[in-house]
């Protein structure tokens, strides 16, 4: 077998064995396959498609292309969220300790933003001393002692995804839906959870942009994840607009915050409660859906939520005490506020634009070396169907002397429309898929 | 426009401009095209394929990607022949004299063997003090004063090929129509000749095996090479058992010698004068076949074909009495027969596992890199249609101490079927397509 055999059979529209597939994502790791072979397969895969059992082989071949966590020595049903990616999706901060404090272990390896979408890393990191990079000991055990703890992925986690997606980027063959599902799917098994609740985005913000893609994504990934033997589900859920209405990474831990303190509602605690609600079902810890919910409000009311976010902070070397006075965290030297050329009601939001404008102030990265800065980005004032006044503030930028600001406020501009109407508004989720339904 | 835009429309099946071809030819000569990138693109372009004025618009990029000879000094139609490929195939050693002799200037660029086919450029090597690096100046004055010359592809010459060829050959992206035409059509053009015809081999030895992908492809190359406003035309010829009964660099140059001095009629021959007669008609220098066929016979009969070989040779610093004294040439140590298992008709060749058996004694390279041994190969004694009786050699081994024999011998025992029945004889010209004709 040589890797030409391989990329022809593709080429020509063939199923790839299991042996074809560990043949090639082995090459990408171990430099068999030259990385002009690997496009040239991904390209043939993005056309010719992949049937499931391909994709599972593919996605279990990744997983063990390197280390694979054996979470075994923690108790009970170890639990994981993704999010596909949006703008403002802080629902991490607040997802996992709530569950957490409902007794279910959260032990979650995050990533870091890249484009417009943001990245539970970074905004960790805005919290001072806070450290991502624990050693699979001290995460265990933070685990064990707290029930959460939330880190980066290490590098000898999937090494093969991190080959593969640095190629796609830059190939063209990033949207493709057996590739797509591959790439999260083995990050999360390699980390070795029990269940994974997947968060698809939909949307202007969303990497599939229409709702029957967003769903056919969502669908595929428990049915993959379904077939290599773990629990998955998913919750199709709306990026017509930021979830939250801070953007950016010290901004986002505000909102979180705020959110945990009771003194946010709307959107993101919303969302972030249904998504707490999927994953105590699939953690077995509730029985029912109106269970689940009134467990994680519970939480929220008696400030055990917001305890847990600080055992966790406080675990991973960060000052807690940014839950209780929030000017601890990063601040940007000046605000702007953006006013509304025109009377009417907030019809669209272009998500993706509003997610380019916060990274031109410096609140994300458009490479993956690129630095970022923590305290800046942008505190929207106003969501879809809101009434708005001429010259009425519906955004604020949160700017510091490095950031592009008349960018961001071109972005802004180009993102906002208003109308005479009020539009109808969109869900917050659209459905939850399980197992079952695939 | 960036590589990603150009690979994505190409990915989605649509029509590349002619602004998207050029940019992408130059990215792969100046580098803002990676390899990664333009092998995503080369298989995204065999599964979609390209339309006519795509294929125009890569061949003339290509051929433009770096130095296009003007060969404008030389007077009078200046004709090139080109070969898709095949075993025993030494038609340009006896085509060229003898179309030269008729007054036709032949201004050939050729190239090297690779894999299972053999190459011009390695056989006249095997021609003592033979040089195929004459520089443009001493290229056009040699046409000027003999009407031949026949040297290799410069650097210089369609660079865009090179790189687009090298990663073609490992990603399994070679067999691709527009692929193909315009890599063939672009150095042709970039060469300089006024008119050319292409010798499309069909069969076992051939880089299309059916006929009717030879035909497909033969009239692809006369209907874009036309569409660019050179006279193109083509022969398909058969490559299903080995042309020559001589395989191997010197022993090639013997059988085009004995050709040439009359001393080896056959398909080699025949084949030759259909090629040659096909030049002078392209190059208006014959109003008919049977006129083209006629100048050529007597060019051989008067053994001005020969002596113009001998012309060749001496302007390019080769020995010209290799041609009185073929001993001049290199001489294998050894001699090996092969003799038939059973005895009644050959019936078939595999030819491109007699190309690698002549490989394992040293005649070809697997490799760009690799030396080759001019004085081995084989000496066919047996074409399809002969009778053998068991035990008859129908196959001679030229090998040296480096010839890896019991490989070639291997090979060339499972190349050869024999039947009871004489087999149905193939033709050796099947069709000549013309301009007019697609």
């Amino acid at each position: 077998m040589t890797p030409t055999d391989v990329i022809m059979k593709k080429r020509l529209g063939h199923e790839l064995t299991r042996e074809e597939i560990e043949y090639f994502v082995r090459g990408s790791v171990n430099g068999d396959f030259k990385d002009y072979q690997l496009s040239a397969l991904l390209m043939a895969i993005c056309i010719r498609g992949m049937s499931d059992r391909e994709t599972v082989d593919l996605t279990m071949a990744m997983a063990h292309s390197g280390e694979v966590l054996d979470l075994g020595e923690i108790d009970g049903v170890k639990v994981d969220k993704h999010s596909t990616g949006g703008v403002g999706d802080t629902t991490t901060l607040i997802v996992a300790p709530l569950v957490a404090a409902c007794g279910v272990k959260v032990a979650k390896m995050s990533g870091r933003g890249l484009g417009f979408t943001g990245g539970t890393l970074d905004k960790l990191e805005s919290i001072p001393g806070m450290r991502i990079d624990l050693t699979r000991d001290e995460f265990i055990s933070a685990v064990q002692k707290n029930g959460i703890a939330v880190i980066g992925q290490t590098g000898q986690l999937a090494p093969a995804d991190k080959t593969l997606y640095a190629l796609r980027d830059v190939t063209a063959t990033v949207d493709c839906l057996p590739l797509i599902c591959s790439s999260i799917l083995s990050k999360k098994i390699a980390a070795g959870c029990d269940a994974v609740v997947l968060d698809v985005k939909t949307g202007s913000g969303a990497i599939m942009p229409t709702l029957e893609q967003s769903i056919e994504l969502a669908r595929t990934m428990v049915r993959i994840g379904s077939m290599t033997g773990r629990r998955f589900s998913a919750l199709v859920t709306d990026m017509d607009q930021p979830l939250g209405m801070y953007i950016g990474n010290a901004l986002e831990v505000t909102e979180a915050v705020k959110a945990l303190r009771g003194e946010a509602e709307g959107a993101l605690l919303d969302v972030s409660l249904q998504l707490g609600a999927q994953i105590l079902l699939s953690a077995r810890a509730a029985k029912t859906k109106d269970e689940a919910l009134s467990m994680l409000r519970g939480k929220l009311e008696s400030g055990e939520g917001l305890e847990k976010l600080k055992q966790m902070i406080a675990s991973q070397g960060g000052d807690p005490r940014i839950a209780d006075d929030l000017s601890l965290l990063p601040q940007a030297q000046e605000t702007i506020d953006l006013t509304a050329p025109s009377g009417g009601y907030i019809s669209g939001m272009t998500t993706s634009e509003i997610g380019y404008a916060a990274l031109a102030l410096g609140a994300g990265r458009s490479s993956k070396e690129a630095d970022i800065d923590p305290a800046v980005g942008l505190v929207m004032k106003k969501r879809i169907g809101d009434a708005v006044e001429k010259g009425e503030a519906w955004c604020t930028l949160h700017v510091n002397p490095g950031s592009r600001v008349e960018e961001a406020k071109r972005r802004l501009e180009g993102a906002l429309s208003i109308s005479k109407e009020k539009p109808v508004l969109r869900p917050l989720v659209y459905t939850t898929i399980e197992a079952d339904d695939v």
